[in-house]
């Protein structure tokens, strides 16, 4: 049965960090669910507009997802903060011990949700100081750090080996090496 | 003054191959403008939904541009080959002199406007027989290829390359290294 993939696109998301791993999780044959807050076009953190497929009220009832990826962007954290499905599915993503991958700014969205305290992780440099606050995690600065079920990764430049870890955690390092490819 | 790009975004073009290039001119404070065929959400070769900002027709009178970006994506060639303003707005960039940057299979919609014939150039892989076919081109196998005001690239794998490619050419490799990180 192909993998399940929950991707989040909410405002000021920086785009390539939603763009390659649905990429990169479609060329893995991956069933990959892009949930908006709405169904609008959502804005990017780069300007570009993105349609949701679906809310991620409703992509909560067509669980569970082998994976949930929160991409970042400048400001994309703030709308992931401010919407408590999205603390409700991390955390229910958490407790069943799948996958969650987060990047760039995201893990400060986790952290405010109360999501992998005690892990090891890494997000984008400039937020280093935001995520360390309040000492919930033991902070890296690989540009993809994998602690049990949490991927984390540093920004945009670091998104493709981001991408091709969550199919190499999933999947095997041979599919990944084909995503990486074809 | 800024630099001026011009993004085609046409239907099941590589959606990476467009959000990329986007991402790293503007990252280089460039003056983007994403066009499509109508201002209707395209549909990528990944399924994804990304709204143009304007149509390629009004694009036409808002130019000249330092660059026109054309995308792939397996079937992405042909809109770009079906819509004739394509090949005008390709044709007037390579009669001023001013840079054309292609990845993946838009070198097939190249080839079928009749655009930069007996210049290197690269391509998707697979697609190396349909680009040699007529013998109008000088192919090779590099992840980007450089043949005066022309760049081109393999494919989704290698856009950071090839848009990094675009920065370096007009305004220099610190300007590039900058986009690369930022």
């Amino acid at each position: 049965m192909a993998k399940k993939a929950l991707v989040l696109l909410y405002p000021l998301n920086e785009e390539n960090e939603i763009i390659i791993p649905v990429t990169v999780l479609r060329k893995a044959n991956y069933e990959v669910t892009i949930a908006g807050p709405t169904k609008t076009p959502v804005i990017g953190s780069r300007g570009m507009k993105i349609v949701p497929e679906t809310t991620l009220r409703e992509a909560m009832q067509c669980g569970p997802y082998d994976v949930i990826v929160v991409g970042g962007g400048a400001f994309g954290w703030r709308a992931l903060t401010e919407d408590p499905d999205v603390g409700t599915v991390l955390r229910e993503q958490e407790k069943s011990g799948r996958l969650i991958a987060a990047i760039c700014t995201a893990p400060i969205a986790m952290k405010n949700h109360g999501i992998m305290y005690g892990r090891r992780l890494t997000s984008y440099p400039t937020t280093e100081d935001t995520v360390r606050e309040g000492d919930h995690y033991i902070y890296k600065h690989d540009d993809v750090v994998k602690d049990g079920n949490l991927i984390t990764s540093r920004g945009n430049y670091t998104t493709w080996h981001f991408a091709l870890s969550i199919v190499e955690y999933l999947s095997g390092r041979p599919a990944a090496e084909v995503a990486a490819k074809e």
